[in-house]
């Protein structure tokens, strides 16, 4: 997505240890505007695929996942990080390692929301080395319902976890993809003209 | 607003400790098409204001959020509940202590996201004791910013939260006061015809 690429030139910042840092719309302060057109994409790019649930992980995922959601008119799911008072009963759940924390914690979601008759959209702000990405993949399968594909904003193609689960089969879409990022800022996105 | 009283007597589930689970539609599960509803609703409470930001907490909040600011068409900001690697340089921070979890966390907000210019709408998913809400009124005063007002889906009107934030003349909208929960289950609301 052409619109996106050039926003992530004008307002990302690639910070040390490949950080690309896109806080002024994508997270921490979001451009809900813009947002809705990243989500009118996602909805084209799906539009042959009857999705009926938005599955995404809190909490940068959310806004994103919402905005898609909303525009399918599908619920939106989203695994929270840790049990918590209001995840009762029984849950599908997968460990996941955060790069970004230098963390593990347990996906959770309430086994109530996903069933084995849904078809999910999975859609996340950025993947990496799909840590949390696989982590949402085996949540879905432990809930039998069909995976349809992923939806990602920003995909860091230099640190493979798309391409491998596309060797997989799965079918992995992302408005943008991030081939080379260099320590003084310059950019080189994946050509996705088909 | 009538459909919300409405879902959250059909939906919802008063759990011990007077925990009200809305995960149905409000929070892990969100139900988009109702949202944007409630949105709508917010959009018409505040129009004669012109906001032109939103603050909400990570991350429940960001959901309703979203969908607020996307139907005022301004950003939406979330304040992080810890600093991250992706959250650099100034910030203005507010100690909060969680009930739901029984801990404190230090809510951030980047300080280049918030400045003394900005018509700020707090907006999120739930008020009770307030101590998440006082947060982000502490940081929208401390960026000099103008706060509008606070926009909550629903109000634990008997936790006080919200009758001691509108003595000091904070305008505080909720589109549900539940003013008495019973552990067997029976809801409560305020009456909020004028």
């Amino acid at each position: 997505m052409k619109a996106l690429e050039e926003k992530i030139i004008k307002e990302g910042k690639v910070l040390p240890g490949h950080i690309l840092k896109v806080g002024s719309f994508l997270n921490q302060k979001i451009d809900t505007v813009f947002m809705l057109s990243m989500a009118e994409e996602v909805e084209r790019l799906f539009s042959s695929c009857t999705v009926n649930k938005v599955l995404t992980m809190e909490s940068s995922g959310i806004a994103v996942g919402f905005a898609v959601a909303a525009k399918l008119g599908v619920p939106l799911v989203f695994a929270k990080k840790n049990k918590s008072a209001n995840v009762s009963g029984q849950t599908y759940t997968a460990e996941v390692h955060s790069y970004t924390h230098n963390t593990d914690y347990v996906a959770t979601v309430a086994s109530e929301y996903l069933c084995k008759d849904d078809k999910v959209l999975i859609v996340d702000d950025f993947l990496a080395n799909g840590a949390a990405l696989n982590g949402l993949i085996s949540i879905v399968s432990q809930s039998g319902a069909e995976l349809v594909g992923c939806a990602i904003a920003i995909e860091k193609g230099f640190q493979g976890g798309g391409d491998a689960l596309r060797e997989q089969g799965i079918r992995v879409e992302s408005l943008a993809i991030v081939d080379e990022m260099t320590d003084d800022g310059r950019i080189t996105f994946r050509n996705q003209d088909k």
